[in-house]
């Protein structure tokens, strides 16, 4: 059985927000299947997706010093400048992290670990809404 | 055809582990399909998994090196302090690598490329057994 | 149904390129399929595979630049030297970015953003031609 459905994120200011529950709840497809993949896809370059703990928010605000450390803005190497001083680093970010998330479906639910969840990685300051396709196979 | 398996690997200190041969072993029923997909799901996050070179072991030991230096231990902005020195970089390290492996299936075996290898990257010291999850599906 | 092609990615220079419509000419068979999946992986570890922007050419440009930074050659803690300065930066760059895509398809399409494109990154100075693997399943 294959399902697809996109997904809009309302806008979120420049950091990393857990949206598990409300990309979850968009999906009640799921609960009929008992092995499958679900693929979460961001249509977007300057923003991305990636797992990590779902519980103490100070690691999504250590994530957002970090890369913002690793990826620093204003090199003095940047060529792409015209959009802006976050832009370049945002591009930078979205491909470390990446576009595409794949969660494995056992029993009806994605099998996320105990303290997995899903970020939404805004690398933007004013990233504006995003669009997430999610593509979901199994049985 | 879907399949899907939890396999949990033992305890392993802190680096980069190649653990092709040990997942594969644990999965006969790859040798049945002549095209699939594999997914390789690690329920953490603070431990990743990544494809890289699979024979001089000197490549792992400088990929723990390179990330203790991207990555540093007791950055002072860090706010999520109270799992240890070890914890917030592990969870940067996960979401860098990346928790969740796509591997084709082609004529019975994983499609990896010659040099190409499963690592289990453990970011923790004491980390402890890891589970991880295998998807199947194909023909 | 599932479809499976190897292609050769004529050799490249060092850096980042789009390679979007270079695979995607090879892959008529997705005009058939409604929802399915593609992966898109890279046999190789000092070699690999990114979504980013599709526009402003300057973005790659800056890609080499940022990646050449943060994983520089001739650390004085690297032990694998014995292929070259930039072998053991090749390797680390090519488990930051990943060797395995998952592009969702719809409609006959890649369901990629506006602005983005595949992008395959070179990490040798003389890497050669580059082997990718692709795997599609839909209906």
């Amino acid at each position: 059985m294959w399902f697809q459905k996109g997904i809009t994120l309302k806008p979120r200011p420049r950091g990393f927000h857990l949206v598990t529950n409300e990309i979850l709840a968009m999906l009640p497809e799921i609960h009929g299947m008992k092995i499958g993949m679900m693929n979460i896809f961001i249509k977007h370059t300057s923003a991305s997706l990636t797992i990590n703990a779902n519980a103490a928010p100070d690691v999504r605000v250590d994530f957002e010093s970090y890369f913002n450390h690793a990826v620093p803005e204003d090199e003095p190497y940047y060529l792409h400048l015209d959009e802006g001083s976050d832009d370049m680093p945002a591009h930078l970010k979205a491909s470390i992290l990446g576009c595409s998330l794949n969660i494995p479906i056992a029993n009806g639910y994605p099998n996320l670990g105990t303290w997995q969840g899903i970020y939404l990685c805004e690398h933007r300051n004013h990233g504006g809404s995003r669009e997430v396709l999610v593509t979901i196979n199994g049985e």
